[in-house]
């Protein structure tokens, strides 16, 4: 598999997909830039008037409700529609699940609505399951990703989506495989919207890569290697965000592959 | 003093306060990572359907104007509502206070609501004492810090608030102390949202420190000594918002000693 | 001209205007900085209620519709109005041209409000003029800026305004002249937000120098040489971001008259 993962990096590289991003303030200057990092072209967009347009030239979608409310939910299911009409995929990042009965609730409804993949933290992956064996601390997460691997295993079955547990050890969970990736650097959780970089990268692979189990395994390798490398090198949190960013650009499949840690 | 600081800044790191932010979209990125640099957990969150629910789960509040709308501005009122009606402390950080008479309404109405701590720049401080001595020159201050001490104890008796004055020299003013620090850089005046993550950082210290007063003081001083230590050895205002962030997480008791100047 | 150029550069450093700025949430802090590292005052405002004021003490404005809704296209109706009518300059900045109806019609409305300067990749020039021998990419563009020239010349003939196609090569078209840039890096087109940060740096050199032209041209070389010098010695995108703010800042007339490659 290891050789596959790096041929799914570069047909990103050379295809250039367009991902629409309805994401979280927070993130949205980071996603791009990690989107324009891989080869990918970001476009974020929430305006209801455009969704269907943004979706007809636009190569999948990434649903994100870190900074949710009732306008962006409604966007987010006009987009979604429009990518399901397109036979466009969609990837839905649970931020915050089981922080609130309103994330909660929205939640419910997005999950019915076929995303292609779901990638979350531990936390999120058990709130989503309602495998209540955990509490959510806001956007950071208070499990392992192993603690969560029943839930990913019950939400891949019950939606018939990937499911990605982001940790110190990331987990994909679908039909066919299970993989555990230990790459990553604890600094990693230091700094903001890791996983929202992370999941916009899933939906640039997986709008290009028919094999939607393995474009997760290497949309997710990828981020945590140049996390891995990054790390080594960087002063701390701030100069690790930047680190990645040129990493994400640079890294070669010498690189990728000496680092890459998969078990399946 | 001095060794209460530090002590203040490591309680900080090991309880990893939780801390629900309505911020503005500028500085969003930079403020969550400055929170997760100081070991605190920053959650953004402004849904009406979620604000009393969030501060069930959050340790303190931080209420930013900076890109206010009246969506927004209702979303303050209910999430302070909810925090006072959980006892979590709040933070006013206003603004562009006396850049526009919808600015100034607000924040009338904000302050009676009891914020434990205001901060902002001279200008900042002056237009919501009313003392029209100064100009707001948009986000930016063209008063000194030391000019608006006057405001600061009148806000301080008014609304029993401890003040924050940014500045070349901060100024912090409560019933019990009055403290200059004499740290910072004229570069940090360069990089847009420091007096926001300055604000953030407060109400960190403030979700897990009694001792409001002094929870100022270690706050304001960590930022800027984080950011005079940084300034040393950066490039111009970019790397310095990246540095600071490095610095804020590795910054040791002896650095913080060191660079401490404290006037009381 | 070249010391010309080089004389509004310090202009705005001295009079260091303030600039209001409508723009979209993924380049805000980027924005904010790129115009405090020129020596500008940034403030970001899309309050109904405080448009009017917001004009009154600023000195020009920026129209960016990256991530436009309705609610924000009524900010920028009324920012513009008052603008006009203080004799503000202002810019437009039509992120996404051609990619949805929705902001074609946006743009048809806005363009008919006299902005003094229009800046956009060959893409977003070409569907502004409606001349489509293109296909929009997101925010990207799939088109040369030499392409565009004659879009550019019959936009400044139909609307009176100075346009800017960014790319490879910027061009500057006005009435009085049409100017060749050739600095900048490819690296550039990695990072989100360029475009928006020269955007926003026309807005505060047309503040404070009468020449329009020439302020553009003044303007567009200082981002794209600053990004030249800043790519010759970074690790790629991520550092390029940070590098440019440090360049902005700290550029000095020998360096700028060195890299300038102007044809006119």
């Amino acid at each position: 598999m290891k050789e596959k993962l790096w041929n799914h990096i570069t047909t990103v590289r050379k295809q250039s997909p367009l991902v629409h991003n309805i994401t979280n303030y927070v993130v949205m200057n980071n996603t791009a830039n990690a989107l324009l990092a891989i080869g990918a072209s970001p476009i974020m967009s929430h305006a209801h008037e455009e969704m269907v347009a943004m979706q007809q030239i636009c190569n999948s979608l990434v649903i994100n409700i870190g900074t949710l409310d009732t306008y962006w939910v409604k966007s987010m299911h006009l987009a979604i529609e429009a990518a399901n009409k397109n036979k466009n995929p969609w990837v839905l990042d649970p931020v915050g699940a089981g922080a609130t009965p309103f994330r909660d609730e929205v939640l419910s409804e997005l999950l019915n609505l076929k995303p292609i993949a779901i990638r979350g933290n531990a936390s999120e992956i058990l709130a989503l399951a309602k495998h209540n064996k955990t509490q959510t601390k806001g956007v950071d997460s208070t499990a392992s990703s192993l603690d969560a691997i029943d839930a990913a295993r019950f939400l891949n079955k019950q939606y018939n989506a990937v499911v990605i547990i982001s940790g110190e050890t990331d987990v994909i969970v679908s039909d066919e495989l299970e993989v555990k990736l230990n790459n990553g650097n604890l600094l990693m959780t230091k700094i903001t919207g890791m996983g929202c970089s992370a999941s916009a990268i899933l939906a640039a692979f997986l709008a290009v890569i028919p094999e939607s189990a393995e474009a997760a395994v290497a949309a997710t390798a990828l981020i945590s290697i140049a996390g891995e490398i990054s790390a080594k090198s960087c002063d701390g949190p701030g100069s690790l965000q930047v680190s990645i960013l040129d990493k994400l650009h640079s890294i070669t499949e010498n690189e990728f592959l000496k680092h890459l840690k998969i078990e399946n």
